[in-house]
């Protein structure tokens, strides 16, 4: 499949030119095989201390609990049902038993909060912290980031920049406030939002980990198509309003910018109704916002107030 | 199932613990999920730089091969056949984009050799290479390490202490020989010889990954039982002989007590005879030796020249 910008995908894009045949499928949320009438979907996610996360921000339990669901977003992003989780984790030789103990607890509790066990893993010594969550889940009718025609409404869930709003905070040494926190800290994997939008037409969908601004290009790479945002309407998380105007930005802009906040971007058809809204929202207790609009052509286009505006993506690989 | 001995089972036994129900199956080569009439297996291993090989010993590509081949070495003591890989990598930041790609080369180049593409993964930068391989595989008839009972034979794949005799080289600032040298850094998965005992009565089987020594224990524990082992009948690899004599060890004992070859460890019944050994070796091209029995009882218990000989285990979480 058609691969977005940026520099982790550039080194996919070397990485699959060495592989050539060897290699099927790379770039989805998911990897997908089938399964009797079901198809089984299957993500491998990896998070690093000093890189994704850091233990003077948040507590080992926390950082377990965030590695998978992170991991688990990318099932969510499928519409499918998770069934099993392992976890590789590297221990510091200086960490203590507890703390691994409650590394791994916030590993289960995610898992478990979405019904899916841990089945196995590994485990090794290493400088830093490194969690390699991979997810198995099985999926009725899988959502790929591939399937976005022109017409379609583009959409997502909840709402964006509180994880951003917490690092931001972090950065400058001060402490975020709680809802930031949380929203780094306990990202909650889209699951039932995933399985409700792959149920009722979703034509293409993935999670937000790069940001809106980044992860809309790779949906409009893999699908072909042109999103055009209209930024007045994306949902700024509430602990994104005051660290926006910290840095002098539009709180829309912030939102866009930010990553990690593991909420759903989705194609949906363009009779997709305030009344359908209506129905997830009481499904699945989280807001579902009309973002954009599907084009013929390629790319993302933002506009805030009727102007253009570039948006800069989230790079994780740094 | 039941865990055992060593630092790396007494944290797992830590954390399946604080896991409680949210953990299922830990402990066992692979996790196993219902697939039709046939299981899916599913194993996540962990190769860090520092811990598992060093890019002074050994090339990227090769670093690549031996963390996919040992993760692939999981499915062959299922019995399963694979289906796909996925790698995780942590790349250094003063890595060159060429030493991923050789990296992931390597990684490609033992999935392809087994047939299995690589269908997904993640990228992330760290402060050392860690790679966490994802494999997946199908099998008829899976072969955990729980099956073996009273009686039945143990044999093992192939040569033992090649992999040990080049670490032992390095360690002293060596260079080891070609033979030892490529056993740790090329190792092959036994995928054909696992789908072969798999379907000629294996009871219990795992991939000798800690030595014979640590790897006896853990099929011990799991099925319950003791295992007796006979060290005279130890298959040990050309070049572990001079390597043994430098440590002044008995050869057998020095390839007893090393890890990582990559070899299986199989329990088979008591009738398996001489012509089912000419078939195996027919079928997979390399041996099949006898080295023990199980018997009533627990752990394992060792004899050299009608001596009992304390064995220690190999401990890669150091």
């Amino acid at each position: 499949m058609a691969l977005g910008p940026g520099p982790e995908f550039d080194r996919i894009r070397s990485i699959a030119h060495r592989l050539g045949a060897r290699a099927h499928g790379l770039g989805d949320d998911c990897a997908l095989l089938p399964d009797g009438d079901r198809t089984l979907a299957v993500s491998t996610d990896l998070s690093v201390e000093g890189v994704h996360f850091r233990l003077d921000w948040i507590e080992p339990a926390e950082a377990g609990w965030r590695a998978c669901a992170g991991a688990l977003s990318d099932l969510a992003a499928m519409g499918a049902v998770p069934v099993g989780v392992l976890p590789a984790i590297a221990v510091p030789r200086q960490a203590s038993e507890d703390d691994l103990v409650a590394l791994a607890g916030g590993i289960g509790d995610a898992a478990g909060a979405v019904g899916a066990p841990v089945i196995g893993g590994d485990l090794s010594s290493g400088p830093v912290w490194s969690i390699a969550i991979t997810v198995l889940g099985r999926a009725e009718r899988p959502v790929t980031r591939a399937g976005a025609s022109p017409d379609d409404g583009i959409w997502v869930t909840g709402t964006l920049g509180g994880a951003r709003a917490a690092l931001e905070a972090w950065r400058r040494g001060e402490t975020p406030e709680p809802g930031a926190r949380a929203a780094f800290a306990r990202p909650e994997p889209r699951i039932a939002a995933g399985r409700w939008l792959s149920a009722h037409g979703a034509r293409a969908m993935l999670d937000l980990s790069d940001g809106l601004a980044g992860d809309a290009g790779h949906l409009a790479a893999a699908s072909d198509v042109r999103l055009e945002l209209a930024l007045e309407s994306v949902p700024v998380a509430a602990a994104a309003i005051a660290a926006a105007k910290r840095l002098d930005l539009p709180v829309q802009q912030f939102a866009a910018e930010g990553g990690e906040d593991y909420e759903l971007l989705v194609a949906l058809p363009s009779d997709f109704a305030a009344a359908d809204v209506r129905e997830f929202e009481e499904a699945c207790r989280i807001a579902l916002t009309r973002v954009g609009t599907v084009k013929r052509g390629g790319g993302v286009r933002a506009e805030l107030a009727g102007r253009p505006l570039t948006l800069r993506g989230y790079d994780h690989f740094r």
